[in-house]
C-alpha cells in the first residue's frame, strides 16, 4: 500500500476528538477507500492538560500550531480551531503557503476568506477543502461542486442552522413561544450559551454564501447576504401559518436573477413560510436540508444531521479521503480566477408572496389604514385575518398574505405605515417559499 | 485550455438526445468546471433516419458501434443503448479493452456485469462510471462512493423506482386500486407499455444491488436480491395502513448483519409500511429517494427526480466532468480486488414488525384459526382489524400488525395456514420500515 497521508490536527474540541475517533474506528476501511492509510501525525490545542475523554498519549503533541503547519512530515493541516480570523486564518495561510493541503470545518473563515485561500491554494497547487463547513455530515459541498456540475443552477436554498430549526419546529409542536424554546434548546445542548450567531441567522448566512459561490461559480460574497433571524417569530405567527397551510422555517436562499453579464445574485437568510407539502416542511429538530434546482437535474434535496461531532467528523474525513485519492478539484467548483464577481440583486425586485403580521391597537379604523396603505403601494391582498386579542387587552394581531408581487411594493406599504400610532410594534414580514 | 474530452455516444433515445442537448446548452460552464471542453465526436444508434426532434447534422455519424468504440479520436464511450447483455455489454468490453473511459446509464448491465467491467477497467486503468444508473439525477453513487466514504454504513434503503412510487402514491391519494393507477401511470408517461420490470421490483433491485456494492464495499450480487413487486397491494391495504399511521412504498433495503468475516448481506425490494413521520413517507409521484445510515454521518437522505431525459443526462455529464478532471476513482468505492464477497443473509433472521393481510371466508372460527397459527409460530400480535366486507359478500380482509420478532416466525405461521379452506387468496406480508 502507498505512503500514508499525514495529518496535523489543530483544535481538539468535540469535532477534533470526533475526527480522531473516526479515523481510529474505521481505519482499515478508510485506507481501502483512500488507497492509503490516513494518519494523524501531530496534534495541538490550546490546553494540553484538558480531559477530552479520549486517550491522546499515542499522538505527537506540538505546542506551536504554526510550527506544526510547516513540518516536513505533514501533508495536510486540519484546522478545527474556529473563528473567522485570528489563529485559524493565520494557520490556513501558513499551511497553504507551505504547499500543504488544508482542510477545515470553519464556515465563518471560509465565508470571509475562502476566496483568498482558494487563490493561495491554486498558486501553491495545494488541496483546500471544507465539506464540514456546510451542513455537517451531508456531502452537499461535493454534491454541488461535482454532482450537479453539469447544471446551471437557478436556486439553492435550505435549512442551514439546526439550532433555529429545532426552536421553530419545537414552537410548532408545543405552541410555546420563542424564549421558552430557546431555553429548551440550550438545556438539550442544541443551542450555545451565546446563541446569537445561530438564532440571528449569521451561521446560516456563512453556509449560504459558501453554497452560492460553489453552485453559481461566483466569488464568495458573505457581506451581501441579507440576514434576519428568528427572534421576532411568535407563537401566534406559527399558529397563523399553520391555519394557512404553512410551517415557519429559517431558510437561506440564494437565487440568480437576469442572464449573462447581467446576472445578479440575491442571498438571504430569513424566516419563511413553507407549504406543508414542500420537503423542507418535514424537516424538524436540529436537521439540515439543502435544495438545489438545476436546469437539467430538477430539484434535488440533501438532508441529514447539520452538526454534531460525529457527522462533522464524517465530512472532514471524506475530504481527507479525497485528498489521499488525489481527487481534490477547485474548492469553489471552477478555478478561483474563473469565479465571477456577481452584483448583488436588489431584494425589492423579488416577485413573490409574503406573510405580513401587524401588531396594532384594537380600535376602529386600523384595518382601513392598513388596507389603504396596501392599496396605495399596489400590494394585492389574498387573505387577511385579525386574530387573538392580547391577554392584556388593547392589542390585536392582523395577519395578511399577499398575492404574487414585487417586494418593493410591500416595503413601500410598510414605509407608508411607519410612525402610525395604530402600530404598537414593528411589523414582521416573512416570504412564502415558492414551491 | 486543455484538450477536449472526446465522447463517442451510442444510443440516441431520450437520454442520448438529452445528453447532447445538455452538453450544448451548458457548454461553457461545463468546460469551466471540467477544466476542458467536453465534445461529442461521434454518435451512433440503430436507426439513423429516425426523427429525434434534435438537429444531429453537425455530429459525425458512425454506423458500426463497435468500430466507434475503438476510434483513436475517442476518449470515452458513452453507452445509452440499454439491455443487460447483448450489444451494450459487448460495447462496454470493447471500450474498456481499448483503454477508453466507459460511462453508462445502464442499471441492468451494471447490476449483472458491473464487477467484471470494474475489473477490466482496473486492468486497463480506464475510468468506468455509472452515476446515471441509479436514481436519475440524484448524485447518490458519488455520495456513497465519496461523500460517506469515512463511514461504515449499516443500512442503505430507498424508493428506487419512480413508476411504482407514482402508482402507490396515486392509489393513496385517490383511493383507486392498482390496475386503474397503472393505467393512469401509463397514460401519464410514468410507466412503460410493458411495466413488468418497474412494478415487479426488478428495476429497483438493479439499483439496490449497485448501491449495496458501493456502500458496503461488497462484490455486486444482484441474484441475491429478494424481490417482490407492488401488484398485490390493494386499495384496502393502503387504507388500512393509513388508519395505522403508515403509507405503503416500494422500498429497496440493503442491510448488513453480523461483524467482520461473519458479515452477511440482506438485499430486498418489497412494498413496505412507512411511518408518516419518516422522510420517505413524503416522497410521492415519480420521485426517488435514498437513505444511507453511517456510523458517523447518521442518517442521510438524497432525493430528486429518479428518471427522465434531463435528470439522467445531468448524471451522465457529471460523470464525464469527473473524467475530464481526472477524478474517477474505483467504481465501487474500493479497488475491485478489495471488494468483499458477502454471504447473503437469511431473511428469516430479520427481526422486525410486519403487516399481514389475509383474505378469508366470512365465517365463524376463521379468526380463531389465524390467531392460533400465530400463537403456534410464536408471532406476537400488536393489533388485528377485520375490515371491509367484499361487495360480493362471502370474503373479508383481516389485517394484523405484529410486534418485533424474527421473520422466521411469520413465515412459519403462514406455512401453518397454507391450504386452509378459510383463506380465499394468498396472504400479503409487508414489513414495517424501522425508523
Amino acid at each position: 500500500m502507498a505512503e500514508p497521508l499525514r495529518i496535523a490536527l489543530a483544535g481538539l474540541g468535540t469535532v477534533g476528538t470526533g475526527v480522531i475517533r473516526l479515523i481510529d474506528t474505521n481505519r482499515e476501511m478508510i485506507a481501502a477507500r483512500a488507497g492509503r492509510p490516513i494518519e494523524v501525525v501531530a496534534i495541538t490545542a490550546r490546553d494540553r492538560g484538558k480531559d477530552r475523554g479520549i486517550d491522546l498519549s499515542s499522538y505527537v503533541w506540538v505546542d506551536d500550531m504554526h510550527a506544526m503547519a510547516k513540518r516536513a512530515d505533514v501533508d495536510v493541516v486540519l484546522e478545527l480551531v474556529g473563528g473567522s480570523d485570528g489563529p485559524a486564518l493565520t494557520l490556513a495561510r501558513e499551511a497553504l503557503e507551505a504547499g500543504k493541503g488544508f482542510v477545515t470545518a470553519n464556515k465563518a473563515m471560509v465565508a470571509h476568506h475562502g476566496l483568498e485561500l482558494a487563490e493561495l491554494a491554486a498558486i501553491r497547487n495545494a488541496p483546500f477543502a471544507f465539506e464540514a463547513a456546510v451542513a455537517g455530515g451531508i456531502p452537499v459541498v461535493k454534491s454541488l461542486r461535482e454532482g450537479t456540475a453539469a447544471n446551471a443552477l437557478t436556486r439553492i436554498y435550505g435549512i442551514l442552522n439546526g439550532t433555529s430549526n429545532y426552536i421553530l419546529s419545537e414552537m410548532e409542536r408545543t405552541g410555546a413561544d420563542f424564549d421558552e424554546m430557546l431555553q429548551a434548546a440550550q438545556d438539550q445542548g442544541f443551542a450555545e450559551a451565546d446563541p446569537a450567531f445561530d438564532i440571528g441567522g449569521i451561521d446560516a448566512a456563512h453556509k449560504l454564501a459558501i453554497l452560492a459561490a460553489i453552485g453559481f461559480g461566483t466569488r464568495i460574497d458573505f457581506d451581501a447576504v441579507r440576514t434576519e433571524g428568528i427572534t421576532k417569530v411568535s407563537a401566534s405567527d406559527i399558529a397563523q401559518a399553520d391555519a394557512l397551510g404553512y410551517v415557519v422555517r429559517l431558510v437561506g436562499i440564494a437565487s440568480l436573477f437576469g442572464e449573462g453579464d447581467d446576472r445578479r445574485l440575491l442571498q438571504r437568510v430569513r424566516p419563511c413560510l413553507v407549504p406543508f407539502r414542500h420537503p423542507l416542511a418535514a424537516v424538524t429538530g436540529p436537521t439540515n436540508a439543502v435544495v438545489a434546482e438545476g436546469d437539467f437535474s430538477g430539484r434535488l434535496l440533501f438532508q441529514g444531521a447539520g452538526a454534531g461531532d460525529k457527522p462533522t467528523a464524517s465530512a472532514v474525513v471524506a475530504d481527507l479521503i479525497d485528498i489521499a485519492r488525489g481527487q481534490s478539484g477547485a474548492p469553489f467548483s471552477v478555478p478561483s480566477g474563473a469565479l465571477v464577481q456577481c452584483v448583488p440583486a436588489d431584494p425589492g425586485d423579488r416577485v413573490g408572496r409574503d406573510y405580513l403580521r401587524f401588531t396594532v391597537a384594537d380600535r376602529t379604523g386600523v384595518l382601513a389604514e392598513l388596507t389603504a396603505a396596501m392599496r396605495d403601494a399596489n400590494v394585492s391582498i389574498e387573505s387577511l385575518i385579525q386574530h387573538g386579542r392580547d391577554k392584556d387587552g388593547g392589542e390585536v394581531q392582523v395577519a395578511m398574505v399577499t398575492h404574487d408581487g414585487p417586494e418593493n411594493c410591500v416595503s413601500k406599504a410598510l414605509e407608508l405605515l411607519e410612525g402610525s400610532p395604530n402600530l404598537t410594534a414593528p411589523p414582521l414580514v416573512m416570504p412564502i417559499l415558492k414551491d
